[in-house]
């Protein structure tokens, strides 16, 4: 801190002085929320607030640069003395990820709303702003505005947490609700969802859940104390959700959404994103459109859900400057990184074993399609139960017969994830079964 | 921080001491945890955090007290040389108050539960612990294991926080649930909550608001940055909500919620509790049973909620737990005070004017009962536009007709309080009309 406001030679108010890489919308949010909410957040934070430098590529007049020094030049404000904090806003890894380790051996602290970069750079990352006595902050990667990981690292202290599952992906979210309410095919809303900027031209992050698994890395890390291990998450989108099992979901008593999903469990640490069933008595299942919602167990609490706004220029710099902040808060009182980045200081990261997908047990929910012929049904049911899996619920849905071949749709109790790919194959090669069955997993809440 | 585990002479991890006054559910829950989950919460509070001292008027085996001193002076905790933080676990006024004010004398940070205590006699307890520098901490104090107050005042702090509305009593939830599902009467209800252990013997302070109303002032004054204004604060209990109204507000599309509900507009603050119609599109409508939930909208992050378990003996711990780490984490970094009661500095705090019910402006559900002769509902339709009072909906519901009464049931749009009140009136002077109108306000979410 080496800036501050002195009266009678007394430093009444420090400044904590940033320096803004890149000019997008959530770069432009933290300029206008902190310009119009100044007073208020210095009060809250002890200290004075300020942009001195933006560096971006282009000027834009999304807000007010006045007073602002702008330059063209990324590499000036993480080697500016006169800035204290970087707040890398400019995304992907290049050059964002040697931006933030140049501000990081410059004792600059870090706020970042990059997930990708420290989902898949984190660890090493932490390393060099613990190395350098600085913080690195990343609550505006998870889940939008949603203070989640200040709830998971410091309200839920006191906690074992043994699970965070939520909908972490506004795109995504809103491409299920879409389909659902309107009975409109994936493809289609993919479109409609590009045309209202909510969906990239390449849309692969987000509906192949590559995004959400960058934020549940996150989110897990947080939650358990573990290091990053983003090439372990097991990964599936949702372009094969169809409208039809939508349909059946909601007629068993359930929405499907697409899940990211750590579990803390004996065997290790699950880390998984897919589609998945909840049933309509949990309150994520209510969980619609771009929303976003993560439901984190404790053992001392219980369930406990955060809901908010999971993207969005202002939503997104309200977490970025939360985070600002916390560092000024402890800058203001003379403490230095107060905030570890997962909670726990970085020696004592545990290296979890990622549970493999095949030994996950949950309940599924499958389709096949079978001929109308006598005993089809049965046929399959006595195939489970040879496998030695219960099944909670069995029917074939007689109204929705496509020629002559008729949906059966099963609900499973618990099961390996091997275990149930087992009776998939053996239904699949049914001379009674057309084509492959379409599994989907339940989650539990 | 007086006491540290050293090596070779340095001080390698600091222990954090707590005295505990009381040792009823709360405090049996925190000592359970605590032991339970020691590692993990040194791990993540940069300290060790051990119960040193225990008083309450009976020993107990709720939990394990070895290593513990117990006393049945409660004056000792406050005045232990080797207790640190103290937590007040024991609620009610006195002695708690008492024993607030002489252990924050004696420069011990305080943690406490107790929402009556907070928040009527808070404005003076904040200034004693800021002229002793040390903190008195609340989070337990509302909404139970949510981290609620530590997401509105840091989580959000970016944010000018506009409007804080939750379900923060779960007996009344309990009950209003209970009604709405099985259709049983409120006095019904109240004796299975009593039996369940979700309600007191005498559950005024449940069911009349003054629960809420305490826990909605705390949840005010850290959103907005205001003084404690307890007496201002509208409360309406929900003993006189009908199963009738409940069904008739479901059939209209929303659910009837006990609400704590802040708004901060430009006339002022609005400081209100009630029963309350939401619509069934909000999520917060969709909280059942003993759960709470706090719905906090900011200008930068829109509408966020937060959600989990109001009350319980390890829930409650979890956020007693979550106040100690944060004193814990300020000390094992040499800092003081790092977290404001409400946000920003005492001497900051605005005293705010509290709107008097009479001009808070919202939409109203009326309920009159009618006799069943031409025109009955076309004299109130036309009696509410004489007051210019616009109606959203009417309709009256012969299907419930009693004897020759009908109910006539009215949606209006929004207007003030005062003015719905003089059209009440003039609706109960109508020949037409038997008896009171029933009134309830429309919550928007």
């Amino acid at each position: 801190m080496r800036n501050c406001l002195v009266f009678d030679g007394v430093c009444v108010l420090k400044t904590l002085r940033l320096g803004i890489c890149g000019l997008g919308t959530v770069a432009s949010g933290v300029v206008n929320v902190l310009s119009r909410n100044k007073e208020k957040i210095a009060s809250r934070a002890g200290c004075n607030i300020e942009v001195v430098q933006i560096a971006s590529r282009r000027k834009k007049d999304t807000c007010d640069l006045t007073g602002i020094d702008f330059t063209k030049d990324l590499n000036a404000v993480v080697n500016n003395p006169d800035v204290d904090v970087v707040l890398e806003l400019i995304g992907g890894y290049i050059p964002a990820k040697e931006l933030v380790e140049t501000a990081l051996k410059n004792g600059k602290h870090v706020v970042t709303a990059n997930k990708a970069l420290i989902a898949e750079h984190g660890n090493g990352l932490f390393d060099l702003a613990d190395a350098n006595k600085v913080s690195l902050c990343y609550e505006a990667s998870v889940a939008g505005g949603i203070p989640i990981v200040k709830a998971v690292r410091e309200g839920l202290a006191a906690n074992h947490i043994t699970g965070v599952a939520g909908i972490i992906n506004g795109t995504g979210n809103f491409i299920l609700t879409e389909m659902r309410d309107k009975g409109r095919d994936f493809a289609d809303v993919l479109i409609e969802a590009q045309a209202l900027g909510y969906a990239e031209d390449d849309p692969t992050f987000d509906v192949e859940g590559i995004d959400a698994a960058h934020k549940l890395v996150l989110l897990a890390s947080a939650a358990f104390g573990i290091k990053l291990q983003f090439d372990k998450v097991f990964t599936e989108g949702i372009s094969h959700v169809s409208t039809d099992d939508i349909k059946y979901a909601e007629e068993l008593g359930y929405s499907i959404k697409h899940l990211g999903i750590a579990k803390n469990i004996e065997a290790g640490v699950e880390l998984r994103v897919h589609p998945a069933l909840i049933h309509k008595s949990a309150l994520i299942s209510k969980v619609d459109g771009v929303m976003n919602a993560v439901v984190v167990t404790g053992d001392a609490v219980g369930e406990t859900l955060y809901y908010g706004a999971g993207a969005g220029s202002e939503a997104t710099a309200s977490a970025v400057i939360a985070d600002v902040f916390d560092i000024g808060r402890s800058v203001s009182n003379d403490a230095t990184q107060i905030v570890p980045a997962f909670g726990c200081a970085t020696h004592l990261l545990k290296d979890a074993l990622i549970v493999p997908i095949e030994d996950v047990v949950s309940s599924f929910y499958l389709r096949a399609m079978v001929t109308d012929a006598p005993g089809a049904l049965a046929s399959i049911a006595s195939l489970m139960s040879s496998h030695d899996i219960n099944i909670d619920s069995i029917s074939q849905n007689e109204a929705e017969q496509v020629g002559d071949m008729i949906p059966v749709i099963m609900l499973t109790h618990e099961v390996k994830e091997a275990k149930i790919n087992q009776a998939i194959s053996a239904i699949e090669n049914l001379d009674t079964t057309a084509g492959t069955v379409v599994k989907l997993r339940v989650a539990e809440f």
